[in-house]
Formats: C-alpha cells, structure tokens, sequence
C-alpha cells in the first residue's frame, strides 16, 4: 500500500527536518548522538572515574533541554552513561555554590519531565542521588540486573533528595518503600527495583535491554511528537511534581546545607575515601555509610 | 440466632425496594440485569463485531447513570461483554461530532467514578482506549488470561486518552508504567496487568473468575449502600482525578484531533482495515501499529 | 580513623541527650522503652484480649506524640503488641463519645504522620480498622507471614475508615486494591500485603523481622533527625494525605454513626460474639462478616 498524500507529507517533514534538526554544540559533560528523531544522550564527566554531577554536566543538560523545549523532530532521548560501573554517582558536593546549583538542578529535573520528547533511562552501574533524581524525573527506566544500583544516599550524608527525588519515587514505589530506601540510604538492585516499580523492567543482559529499548523507540519515533506530548501532558497532570513542588524541595535542601553536622560527615566521607579510592568507596555505597558515623572506623 | 427487629427492618427494606427498585428500559446498545442489588451490564453494539464505543454505547451509559445516581438500592454493577474476543475495541472515530461526543464521555467516565453503586470490570477480549478509560474509571477490574489484552492505541493514530485513562492509570501502576503503555500504544495481557496493578486479578478460567466475582459481590450487596458510597468517596478523594481533571483531557483531545496527521493516519488504517477486516486488525492492534506507518505497508 | 572534633561534638550530643532525653510517663495502654535513639512503643489494653484501641489507647498516645514532637534526640519509633494474636483488633465501639473521640483520632493519625522520627510498624496478629489506619499512616510496615491478617472491616459494619485509612492506602496500593479490599471488608494476609506494597516486607519468622528491623534502626539512628524529617516532609508533601483531608474522613465517618442501620448491625455483632467470644470471632472477622447480615444465623 501507499499513500502517494502521506508519502508527501513524509517527504515534507523529511525537508523541513533538515531545516529544523536539533543542532547540537560539543558539551563537556555530554556525548550526544541523533539518528532518527532519537538522541542519545551519553553523561561523560571526563575528570571523574564515577561520572560525578558536576557543573559541565549541568550546564550541558541545561542548554540540551533549552533547544530540546523547542525541537519539534526530536521524538525521544535516551539517557545512559559510559563511565565503567557508574550511570552517575551522585552530585559532585564541593561544587562552589551549592545555594545556586541545586535551584538550578530542581528548575533543570523539572524542565526534563515536562520536556516534549519521551524520554528514557538506560542504566547499568550506580546511579545514586542526583543520578537517580534525573531517572526518576525520566517518563521510564531499564536496567540491566549484573552491576546496577539504585539509592538515594543523602540521608546518610545529613541531607536529603534536594531536586525531586522525594515526591517522584512515592509515584513510582508507593509512599511506604520510597520512605524506607530514602531514610536509610540504602541501595536497591535492578531485580528488585523491577518488582516495586521504580524501574519499568530489567534485563539479564546489555543486549537484551538495548533490544527491548530499540524495539520501543523503533515504535515512539514513528508517532507525531503532538501526540506523545500530548499524552506526557495529560499523565503529568496528576503523577508528577509541579515546579513548585520541586523548588520547595530546593529549598529545604539548602536550607539543611547549613547544618553543621553535613560539614562533619562531609568530612569524614573525605577520609573514607582518601584511604581508599572514591571509586571503590561509592560500589557499594549503601554498606559504607554507617562507617561514617563509627568513631573507630 | 433470630433478631426481630432486624427482621422487620430486612423486610421495610423488601418493601422499598419493590417501591424503588431501578427500572431500565431497553437500551441498544446495552444489556441490562438486575438480581438481587447486582446489576449487571452488558456492553454490546450490535452493529459492531468488535464491540466499537459508539453512540448508542453512550446514550444507554448516560441514561443508566443518571438512574443509578438516584437509586439506593442497586449496591453493585458489573460491566461485562458478550461480543466474543472483544470488551471495548475502542471509540467509533466514525461518529459526527467528536468534539461534543468526546467531552460528554469525560463527564460519564467521571460520573462512573462517582457513583455510590460499586463498579467492577469482568473482562475477556480486547480492551482498548475507550473500553480501557471505562474499566480504569471503575472500581475494580477483573480479567481472564486467555484471550485478554488491554491498551490505550490512541498515540499510534496522532492522538491520547481523551477521557481520563492517562490520570486513572498511573494511579494503578504508577507513572513510569503508564508513561511506557500509553506512549508506546503498546498492549499488555491480564497476566502482567495483574502483576502491576492496572486489574486487580487475573483467572485462568472464565468460571474462575465468575465465582470470585460471585464471592465479592454475595458480600457487597449485603452492606449499606451508604457505607458503600460514603468508603469510595473517601478513597477518590485524593487517589481519582476530578471532573475538572478529565475535562482538561477532553479539551486537549479535540484540539488534537484537528492536527491533520491524525487524518493521515486515520485513512491509513482504513484502508488497513479494509485489505482484512477490523475484527483480525484489531486482534493484535498493539503489534499492527507500527504497520500504520510504514510506507511500503 | 578518629576525628577529635567529631568525636567531640559526639560527646556534646551524649551530653545534651541526658538533658534532653525523652522523659515518659506509665501510661496505661502503653508500654514503652528507649533504648540508643529508638523508642519501642507496645500497645497493650490490659482490659482487651484482643487489644481493642480504646481510650487509654488513645490518650497515651496522644501524649506521646506531643513529648516526640518536641523531642530532638529520639531517631526511630517502632509500634508493636504484646496481645497474642492481635496487634490492634480495632476501635473500641463501645467508647461513649465517639462524635468527639474520632476526629481526635483523625488528628493524632496525622500528627503520628508528620512526627519528625521515623515511624516502623512490627505486626504479627491482627491488624484491622483503627489498628490498619494507624499502621498505614506510619512511614514502614513489617510483619510476620504465620498469623497476621489486615483489613479495614468498617464498611461490613455500615460504616468506612475514619481516620485517613481510605487516604493512605491508595498510596501504598493503588487504587483499584484499595477499593477491593475496604469496599469488601476482606482480610489480606502478609504475604499478600507485601507483593501489593500495603507492607514493606513479611518475614517467615519473627525472628528474621526483628534482624531486619534491627538492621535497618542501626543505620537510621545514626543519622541526622534533621535529614530524617527533612526527608520524610518532602516525601509527605506528595504522597500523604493532609490534616484536612483526613477531618474530611472524620466528618462523614461521624455523620454515618447516626445512621439506624449501624447501631442493628452493631447489636447483632454484639449476639454473635457473646455466643461465642471476641477473641475467638475476631481471629477470622473478614470470613464472619457476611453472617452478621444473615438472618437465620
């Protein structure tokens, strides 16, 4: 069959796609790859061996999701990393200003979730805090089952989620478990994190979840973005956070900042890892924590 | 154990259901049955071998509605279907004037919601878009596993749920879950339903699920029907959207429906249709999707 | 590894914890022990063998909520029972002002939601109306598989939860569950309760709940109360019902006392437990239900 009027309207978007294709600057802190109306967006902190959140990393995704918000080809992005054993540790703390950062990291989850574009998290390694407030934020999430962890450590650093994190994950896990891993900082793996519904599945394999990653995009590239925004629009509505919602979070994370106990158990992780390496450290993360808080450790 | 008083109230209560009992009259495009304070609905447009949602569907739904908010008596309603393979295709896109049809059914799916009867959904077949947006709006949903498949398709023609399913659902199986099905006008079968929440059990066996339905309903119908009324009012308080919510949907629905892409798509599948027939299209419409769009189809 | 000026600051907070520390009356439904920031509290009606919620329940309660309001040193509060088979049978229908005893109730709920500690349900034995709602307001629940049943029996009583357990529980379900269960009156055992997420976790022995218990209060302890309200605040503000959304529930659970239908089926309640006993009727209430509607029973 064909639709010599469809086949015209397919050639038009073709045209005009070139006109209006998402063009891209060369980011620090990202790798990005288009290939038909689906972006692959790479977290690459090249100056951290657990792909830290830092600054680049932010201003990246800041200027991404500025021409994304205007992008009308772009279908869906899929998020991932390619730092060995890490998707993103966490934020990168001795970032100067944290007062301004983390503002600016709440308004930066919130533009993501309302983005137009569907968006997807393809996770293998740890993806704490900061990282897992990003997946949360996601419209979904895979992972593979072999090396990936998922927590919300914060708590165990005398703060908590500061961009969201808190009111996404009751959305996905219900208000009982989303309290149990957020006060104790404990890790979840991909299985179990499957089960609760934090992540929409996981996958014994890389090829398996690519598979399965492809097969989804293969179909949200083909429908028109009105359509999937459409749709994120209306689930939105009653699901997720508001901006606001957000900011308040924000806004009680820094406020905690000013806790003189953070500083003191900022300091103590410092020594933790100078005698190890942060990489070694942050695998199993979840463990480690109440050795912060061992005088004798 | 004999409590006269009790006695004498069972029979005032005889008395004045003889008195107020819910009188139907014929519809087209329903089936009614009424035992016992269990009123059991069955969809069926007998134009339609696939069960389309048309307008007859809606008038008799509108009708009965108005007379089940004013009835005291009828504790439980069950909607059913009796066209084989199918609960609910979907809407009939043929029908005039969507962009008055389609409001009226947001304003029935929240009166649905609304009722002081208890709704249950006993599925077999197909349920998709609007046959889906009823079942989430109930109270509870069941399903046999063999033959049953539940989607919202409506992103794959270039438009969304119109009437709530994208607010009902997340509250069953969270926002990820609803982000991945509906984006990708994907179908899910009673088995994984179950496992997620969008139903609340699935049978292996028809007969299976008639007798826990039977169980649940012999201790429904017992109850005060303002016990019953008074417990789902406090439950959607904060768990269902309100009329205003899926009003919002309708309203972004019809404005939808004038992008000419879903025109495009729209004669795609009719000539789809048409080469087989709707009923074999419609089997496994979640699969047959991508077909819509491609050129060489 | 030691850190003088933590250490010191350590030794400060033992310090002001012995000023500080939580000071707590015999209370006379209560039993309660502080033992390294974790407070255990019991509940046990000396005068109920089915640990019925009366007003020495509540009044204890209530005095404990306002001292750990304002305490800063507690970090945990784990509720238990030591009525065998029972951990709350549920309210005390026999309190005399239950129009000004069950919005205070409603209030202590939500006042035990927002406390700055973390809140832990341990449960083995029944748990059901006033002893479920409570549970479902605390941040975790725990429970044995052998002998603990849930549910929310009030609409078999011509009535519905009154005190935010219709709220709380479409948050830790879904809502199609939530309605199933309350709208019922069924029980749900723990094994069940865990795979729908009403609890955290259900153990085989009670010995492997109290290691994880154990396991899990030894990390939160240690933490900042500071970071554990912070959090708990932020995830509430999404996922918890409000002050006022729970005096809604009180309001009409008030309101549908004064229906004659309550107070027959009330004293038919009270025939078929002195035919036999509370304890004995109570173990299986779910499957009893449906005989205190029939009249040759």
């Amino acid at each position: 069959m064909r639709f010599s009027s469809l086949r015209y309207q397919t050639l038009a978007c073709a045209l005009s796609t070139i006109v209006r294709a998402l063009e891209l600057p060369d980011y620090i802190g990202l790798k990005t790859s288009l290939n038909r109306s689906v972006l692959e967006v790479t977290l690459h902190n090249p100056n951290s061996p657990i792909n830290l959140w830092n600054q680049d990393t932010q201003d990246g995704l800041v200027d991404l999701v500025g021409k994304l918000q205007q992008d009308n080809e772009t279908k869906v992005v899929i998020f991932r990393s390619d730092i060995p054993r890490y998707f993103v540790a966490h934020l990168d703390l001795s970032i100067p200003n944290l007062a301004k950062f983390v503002p600016s990291f709440g308004n930066l989850i919130y533009n993501i979730s309302a983005l137009p574009q569907v968006t997807i998290g393809a996770v293998e390694g740890r993806a704490r805090g900061a990282g897992n407030e990003l997946l949360v934020a996601l419209d979904m999430r895979f992972a593979t089952k072999n090396d990936t962890l998922f927590g919300q450590p914060e708590v165990g650093s005398g703060l908590f989620p500061g961009g969201g994190g808190s009111q996404y994950l009751p959305g996905l896990i219900g208000r009982g478990l989303a309290m149990e891993y957020i006060l104790s900082a404990n890790d979840i793996n991909a299985t179990e994190a499957e089960r609760i519904g934090w992540i929409n599945k996981a996958f014994d394999k890389t090829a398996d979840m690519d598979s399965y990653i492809d097969r989804l995009t293969s179909r949200l590239r083909l429908f028109p973005q009105s359509a999937l925004s459409g749709a994120k629009d209306t689930i939105n509505l009653r699901s997720a956070p508001t901006r606001e919602d957000i900011l308040h979070d924000t806004t009680t994370f820094v406020r905690q900042l000013a806790d003189p106990v953070v500083g003191q158990i900022s300091a103590r992780t410092q020594k933790l890892v100078q005698n190890s390496s942060a990489f070694e450290v942050e695998l199993n993360l979840g463990e480690i924590i109440p050795l912060l808080y061992d005088d004798d450790a």
